[in-house]
């Protein structure tokens, strides 16, 4: 079958050998897959992963021992967790020492044909929920994640840092249960739709480099958009870094006030030079998260209360996968056709 | 001036003095007014009222020491309060212990051709939201302070016992974070909007009387509307009561799991006879919620995320005040236009 796949470089194959059905799992064809930055990372050495790319996906299942499952439109969990240990017994299967992860970790991605993963991962997607939308469950599911981990009350001001995709879920995320909104970024021409949603919009300094980045190390300068408010240091509740940069998290350290909390939603923010002194001198919390739940991200989409649309960048059949790549670098969401 | 008071019995007279302007005050007319069922009760001798009735309206001000006040739409917080002794300074206002309450303790309410509120109190209506929205505020306010108490994640099942105004408020404003809501009520012919809104239903057992009964006291008798799942007994990570009813309360009791949260909406829920074993026993934490944050209640009407149209029942004239109070009972929200 025909596979995108990283074996110390980005490669195209029409040969790669179809995956088994495994006990437990199913088969699944996909039909929109989406390329994340962290899948542009892996094909820079991130997580010395080899094999067939991709964890952002829908698609309809081919082939598995539960047969109710055969046909059905599903998305999935991309850690495949054991089940059996104590992690997983108390309910953090993401968690799990023994885990493999969907195009990241000793496990191939969805970026083929055809692609495994247990059944105990899978969401059936609601009709109403277009391909186009379902694709997002995952980064969405990421975007909410933050909202299982902190109390975020509906009267708290959020700041998010960064505009890109993931940033742009996350803002959605977090107006839902009423919050003021404001989103701190470099691309003005993705806001039109955030303004629509009642979310600000704040022009961070344009110093950085690439996509991911964000003013300077150690500086908070952001100018107003015309109109908007103008982000004083220490003006907000909660702060999420968006931008997997270490200047857009010395940004987002900026912003948030004494007591506040600081969310990382990044993977690389753990390679910053980040001063931890602020956790005792301003007695800011700083909180970690990373993969979230799939089923309260598919309400959302079927409830229509997060749009999509507006993060698309591009499509390519999965043929032309290596000109996705090219395209996926520093812009919004590039979706593949399987 | 006309005014709808109370005076052991509920009157419309057409000579009411006008309120004068106090030191950090403002005088509005009010353009909508709705009728709360704390209203009725106050009519049946709760809290021992006497004035004008009345604390949820969209008005225009008419008269404030502050220039920039006057002609600005607004509605207002129901608590003025003392901003000066320990329990303000630390923010909570709404506790202050010398606090008036608009048209409930001490202050006149909004059922009159003018009322008085302090600045602190009063809040600017976007332009965007209409008159007929913007009056729900103080409810859906209301609604949005279980956020505030309580954390309520995306991945939670929760369960709204009582489809009355207050009801499908609440219900509305859970559903935003992600979750999944299930309202049980007697009133199915008010569920086509929240079926729309991706919330589900289960009709309670009509053993009630009037309309915040359902259930008999100890019975958790929930059965399903077409195609929906029954409630079984324990099923719900966070129930809130908003029946007013002590039976209403021990079927939200009933639905609760085992360390899960019970969530108290309703004024009276203090006089039941609610079995106190459980906080031990099943570790239930039980949660008040009274008055709510304005701001972001303001935010999620204006991004047309609660619908307020469907909870109207009735629109009478003030001059028509004593029979819009008969049509208010056990009827979603009556409002009086001014």
């Amino acid at each position: 079958m025909q596979a995108l796949l990283f074996d110390g470089q980005l490669r195209l194959v029409s040969s790669y050998p179809e995956p088994a059905l495994l006990p437990g799992e199913a088969l699944i064809r996909p039909t929109l897959v989406g390329i994340c930055n962290t899948d542009v990372e892996i094909t820079r050495g991130y997580m010395g992963f080899r094999g067939v790319l991709g964890h952002e996906f829908v698609g309809v299942v081919q082939a598995c021992a539960d047969r109710a499952w055969v046909g059905r439109r599903v998305v999935g969990e991309i850690n495949a967790a054991c089940r059996r240990c104590a992690v997983c017994a108390r309910g953090d299967e993401s968690h799990c020492p023994e885990r493999t992860t969907l195009g990241i970790d000793r496990r191939d991605g969805v970026m083929a044909e055809l692609f495994s993963l247990p059944v105990a991962c899978l969401h059936e997607v609601p009709p109403g929920v277009p391909d186009a939308a379902a694709v997002f469950s995952e980064p969405l599911a990421a975007a909410l994640e933050i909202l299982e981990r902190a109390h975020i009350r509906p009267t708290e001001r959020v700041a998010v840092v960064g505009d890109g995709k993931l940033g742009l879920l996350c803002a959605q995320a977090l107006r839902l249960p009423g919050c003021e909104v404001v989103v701190v970024g470099r691309h003005p021409g993705r806001w039109a739709f955030l303004h629509d949603l009642g979310i600000q919009t704040i022009l961070a300094d344009q110093t950085g480099e690439g996509d991911r980045a964000i003013g300077r190390p150690g500086e908070v300068s952001v100018a107003p958009s015309p109109g908007r408010p103008v982000a004083r240091s220490g003006a907000f509740d909660v702060v999420v870094d968006c931008t997997g940069h270490p200047s857009g998290l010395a940004v987002a350290r900026g912003l948030v006030r004494p007591r506040g909390r600081l969310v990382l939603k990044s993977t690389f923010a753990a390679e910053s030079g980040l001063n931890l002194s602020m956790l005792v001198v301003d007695e800011v919390a700083l909180l970690g998260s990373r993969c979230g739940p799939f089923a309260p991200a598919l309400r959302l989409l079927d409830r229509g209360l997060v749009r999509t649309e507006p993060l698309i960048a591009g499509r390519f059949p999965l043929s032309d996968g290596l000109n996705a790549f090219k395209a996926a670098s520093g812009r919004l969401k590039v979706l593949l056709e399987v």
